[in-house]
């Protein structure tokens, strides 16, 4: 099996159990399995007129989606791709229809055809006002004098329904559904077969080329025609809608026909607004999944003209979750960037030992580059010392622009120097550490209180604890000790350091994923940085 | 190109303004493509706590489908599978936050915690409040300390988002995502890998096998697993999570990964039904996609326990048309089958001229039982002959229990007989074709206008014109003829059944698909039968 699913023979009765599990009590289904698998409308009274509609399996969410509020009454569903008994449609139609009588909406295949309308036969001999339509939306051969239905098929379940709903009378909402049906024209394109539940799958679309004009049954397509982009493809399906398309706006409904991804239904949407008919297109339904053929990656585009009835009637509420809506086929609203973005460069400002420190600092560092890259070589790719050397390097450069007198602002300049300059998550964490010792500074705190800040946010953003072999091992004892001076943080940040080389399996990090044997025995590049910060600062101030 | 996307570098912008075409105006984007990709709501006040959550895009509907009233105020999309910059996170922050503060919901990836990480400080420093979440609600790798954020995301973006719309204080609103995230468990199985824009496919699953606990970035799941239906595929996932869950009611999330089709996942929904953990599944977010890793056909389930607090916030109004709503998830509602499907026999009752008319007529259909499979063989499987024979015998048996004594019974009685014994689609047609007679009959209509009642029917379910190469080529005719005598009506019907010889393309039924070559020359054999019918009924008058 190479589907979720059980078997063959069950997955269309186990799918509708379980579209209706979630359903909330609005849906049920009639007691016929395996033969009859029909699913009803709990809310209704028979008072109104009833639309029953279905067919083979295989196009979920039609037609059991579409149950509901606002549309179909009750859908009547065959085994995947296999029309429905006309005892199932039967049972269908007894089951919802009264006084007002029943319409069946039936996509023009010749099964359900003759299924539907031999049920409805059985159905007058009961005294059922019963009138059936077929729809023939699809435009793929125009020399076939029997067009398939395809998805514009939901423009006939969704005007037909709002007019069903609003208590019109079976000649009424039959006569709007074969208005519907005069003006609605698909055309469906697909870059891969679907795959049929428990068949191997068949691959006769050529690498390079789709199929343009295909039916939603696995059926081949009209023709197979070089596929190179989206717009391509737009370009092609608008090409055979246009001719038969009315003037005025339309609505279009863009449908999945199963496996096409929504980045690449959002794509074709886009096309659409390009394209040339795109001044005709008013309303838009989907993108989404609404008359699929399993997981053919491939689309639909239907459309029909809409005068002021037909969009009263699609705008209608409806309830069934399968509906997308319609919306306003539009501009892409853009709003200015806002303020911000750009950093406010601080007001560089002069203190002199705070320059040495920091140049020390960074002399600490460029000196450390081979030592710390030679570590770095046991677990990553053996360039943390150039990393840090370089962005030490550049925060020399840089000093003399910095806000030396100014604690907070001296932080944040160094978390946003770093952040400019110094790749890497580890750049990000930095910069991240600063910025947090400037707030804690803002703030009120001393600077070990805020440098401890920053400590804290970088393990929230970051996500090492001590013991996760980071430079936090060797940075948290560091500030630990801070208070008593350079001399005992640099001893317990050596001491941090030194013991990530007794743990073998990194928990954070691009270590994380290097096997033990490779990394035991070395210290981590970053808190072996760390530490020797700390010792030459200690060793500078004796 | 294998999907329908214009490019690698655009797919990701193209397919946000296509989203945003759709919108309805609801929707806007900053102006800052294409490094900067941040859709944000246009109803937007400030006035209350800001959600800004994004990430990686390959995820859609995630996440800019969840942009709206009650969930996100902003979406940060980084290209595919990749974290969106620094400054597009800023962006998204500085776009949309007010005095109420902003929440940062991010999934635990190092790119995405850093990267929002840095932009929510640089967004303190223009004095905002901003807090960050992160989501590890995979349950795959349990040694592992940094679990990765999956689907169980959505619960953070409803449940937050219902709280900051309904005024909640920043501090409360995070506090909410915290206890949700510390509640949150998922699991993701894939039959297949994804295909990434623009990249060739990996295929590293194995026949007959699934990985189990996959990411949503195409890596590798925890581990390839047999796979044998979905039961089983479900059983696998419900042992990942069960032990940790809480005790007492949850909802779950049932999550479509992109490319499963809707049936897979209604079965799976169905199986979820009656798993193990049934009894505490209340209530149900899909089947749907709503965190996806583009087209990977896989699915995964992520469940929360419900506090009285949760449930509202879950089951508030919001906006996002990618959000499913949540449903009680419960049992399969099933309604008695309607009466009137086994059909009532008609009470026998006896006509000595029309038992003798309806027996000629049987005769002269298993007479030509050769000759008409002879004709069929030209077009068809050569069956046509014996499947009216066979019908024909079969009625020559249920003689006794005819209403021959009344038109319009008989009529329909004659269709029911048909209907179940008769195959194929003629059968279904003549069922259709009776029943109709029988109408008209009953509305008080003659004999052939009964019989021309019939023939409006069948042409208008089954589509064949005069002129298609049909049996009606020879019924048009012989009932135009009818009135005045059989004589007339066989000449009709032997010359519109000698016509069908000359029809090279058949337009409607099985012959429409054969060759021209095959079929010029011979009669159509449903005509033949037609025609031999009124040919033998004259004979027998004489």
């Amino acid at each position: 099996m190479t589907q979720f699913i059980n078997a063959r023979e069950v997955v269309v009765s186990e799918a509708i159990d379980g579209v209706l599990r979630g359903a909330g009590g609005r849906l049920a289904r009639l007691d016929g399995y395996p033969h009859i698998k029909v699913v009803v409308r709990t809310d209704w009274d028979k008072s109104k007129v009833a639309l029953v509609s279905g067919g083979g399996s295989g196009h979920e969410p039609a037609h059991v989606g579409f149950v509901g509020q606002g549309m179909l009454t009750a859908a009547v569903c065959g085994d995947i791709f296999a029309s429905p008994s006309v005892d199932a449609v039967l049972a269908g139609i007894l089951a919802v229809t009264g006084k007002a009588g029943c319409l069946l909406i039936v996509k023009n295949y010749t099964g359900d055809r003759l299924n539907f309308g031999l049920a409805a036969e059985r159905a007058r001999t009961f005294g059922l006002n019963v009138q059936m339509v077929v729809v023939d939306d699809d435009v793929a051969l125009p020399d076939l004098p029997q067009a398939r239905g395809v998805a514009g098929t939901l423009f006939v379940h969704k005007v037909a329904g709002a007019l069903a709903e609003a208590g019109e009378s079976l000649d009424d909402v039959a006569a709007a559904a074969r208005e519907v049906i005069a003006g609605a024209v698909s055309i469906g394109m697909s870059l891969d077969t679907c795959t049929i539940p428990g068949s191997p799958k068949e691959n006769r679309i050529l690498q390079g080329h789709a199929e343009l004009g295909l039916g939603i049954h696995g059926e081949a397509g009209a023709e197979q025609v070089s596929f190179e982009t989206a717009r391509q493809a737009i370009e092609m399906v608008v090409g055979r809608l246009a001719p038969a398309m009315k003037p005025g706006p339309h609505a279009v409904l863009l449908n999945n026909l199963g496996g096409a991804t929504q980045l690449e239904m959002s794509v074709l949407a886009e096309e659409l607004a390009k394209s040339a008919i795109a001044d005709q297109l008013r309303w838009i339904i989907g993108p989404a999944a609404m008359m699929t053929s399993l997981d053919m990656q491939g689309f639909s585009v239907s459309l029909i003209p809409v005068s002021e009835e037909a969009e009263r009637a699609l705008l209608a509420p409806a309830a069934p979750t399968a509906w997308p809506g319609v919306a306003p086929f539009g501009a892409v609203e853009v709003l200015p960037l806002p303020d911000g973005l750009t950093p406010i460069q601080p007001m560089p400002s002069e203190n002199p030992a705070r320059r040495t420190l920091i140049a020390r600092c960074c002399d600490i560092l460029i000196d450390a580059e081979r030592a710390l890259n030679g570590l770095d070589a046991k677990s990553g790719d053996g360039d943390t010392g150039t990393t840090l050397a370089t962005a030490a390097k550049d925060l020399k450069q840089a000093l003399d622009r910095l806000p030396l007198a100014d604690t907070t602002q001296l932080y944040r300049a160094i978390g946003m120097e770093l952040s400019q300059t110094m790749g890497g998550s580890s750049g990000v964490l930095l910069a991240i550490f600063f910025a947090a010792a400037g707030d804690a500074s803002a703030s009120g705190q001393t600077w070990i209180e805020s440098l401890s800040a920053g400590l804290d946010r970088i393990q929230q953003v970051g996500g090492a604890r001590p013991g996760d072999r980071t430079m936090i091992d060797a940075l948290a004892p560091a500030l630990t000790h801070l208070g008593t001076g350079f001399a005992t943080a640099a001893t317990a940040a050596r001491a941090g350091a030194d013991l990530t080389a007794t743990i073998g399996r990194a928990k954070a990090g691009r270590a994380s994923y290097v096997s033990e044997d490779k990394i035991l025995g070395h210290n981590d590049p970053g808190a072996e940085a760390v530490a020797r910060l700390f010792e030459k600062l200690r060793d500078a101030c004796q």
